[in-house]
């Protein structure tokens, strides 16, 4: 989400819209200190843990998207490395240490203004909990997977793709731009 | 580069580090008005575009690193896909329509909290001049690259790693994290 800028964070003084000298696109700009406020996409990071057969799913205990399911991932953090995020959102949501194999998936979504980029990542045992964000976590066989109650097209398209690489035998790095089409269901009870 | 915040955009009283809630890192938190202000990782996205042998690169007109040689690249914007992205930026330095192929290298820069991703592109003509951003535009053959002049670790990977696939005949997506190890050498004349 893209926070409105109403004043100066460097100044406190109101700031304009306006196109700066030698820009094309409107930018926040504060007339008192000179000053430009650029707002920029954000990278979610996250993996698909597997364990054996299945692969790890958390029950979202936060908004947006409450009591449905997703794979672990979230907003990078200044000063980490795409895999270390990765990697932090695991041990956040679901108590669990994951190995990461090669980046899986990097999926554009203009119209929210997200990278969300996925790992493979292995579990080297079946250590997990629900972490403060999750309501519970499990791991699923792939004919257990609750394609109804994903929380995000993200995760449902990520989770598509692996399960159909992993019947080829064969795992790809994909991109592929998402746009708003998802239905929202009601939330599962 | 991170821009300080000293005073809340959305109400502009003063704003203070502190870790919220059920969060574990410090955030800019403003007191009178609730909100918190979070700071990520930046994308930058451009391309590799390629005509026959020969690669495109442009000398910078602007700081950072005026003078150098760069890849077309910059930040990504608010509703662009990555691609989208890519194209523009080539667009703006270098005048030039690439068609982009896959998605090539996608680096981590920690140090500065950036994300850095270039597409193998290709110029279907030999069209191409500088933008407002370049002092001039040039294709150039393996041999011709001024290795010593490029403006970025990310760009002398990038091109370190087309040569290294070009040759060996088979073009890989490669992530890598990068380190803030360049050395800084004298502006070229």
């Amino acid at each position: 989400m893209i926070s409105p800028i109403n004043y100066c964070p460097q100044c406190s003084q109101p700031v304009r819209q306006g196109i700066p000298e030698g820009d094309d696109r409107p930018r926040h700009i504060c007339d008192a200190c000179g000053s430009i406020h650029y707002q920029n996409p954000k990278v979610i990071a996250g993996c698909i843990p597997v364990f054996g057969e299945r692969v790890l799913l958390c029950k979202r205990a936060i908004e947006p998207r409450l009591g449905y399911w997703t794979l672990p991932a979230g907003f990078m953090e200044l000063g980490e490395t795409l895999a270390e995020a990765a990697r932090r959102e695991a041990r956040e949501e679901a108590n669990v240490e994951v190995e990461l194999e090669a980046l899986y998936t990097l999926f554009s979504l203009p119209h929210i203004s997200q990278v969300y980029a996925f790992f493979r990542g292995r579990m080297r045992a079946e250590l997990f909990s629900a972490g403060e964000e999750s309501l519970e976590v499990r791991l699923f066989h792939e004919d257990e997977i609750p394609w109804d109650e994903l929380a995000f097209e993200t995760v449902r398209r990520a989770l598509r793709l692996f399960f159909e690489d992993r019947h080829g035998g064969n795992f790809t790095f994909r991109t592929e731009d998402i746009g708003p089409e998802l239905n929202r269901r009601p939330r599962p009870a």
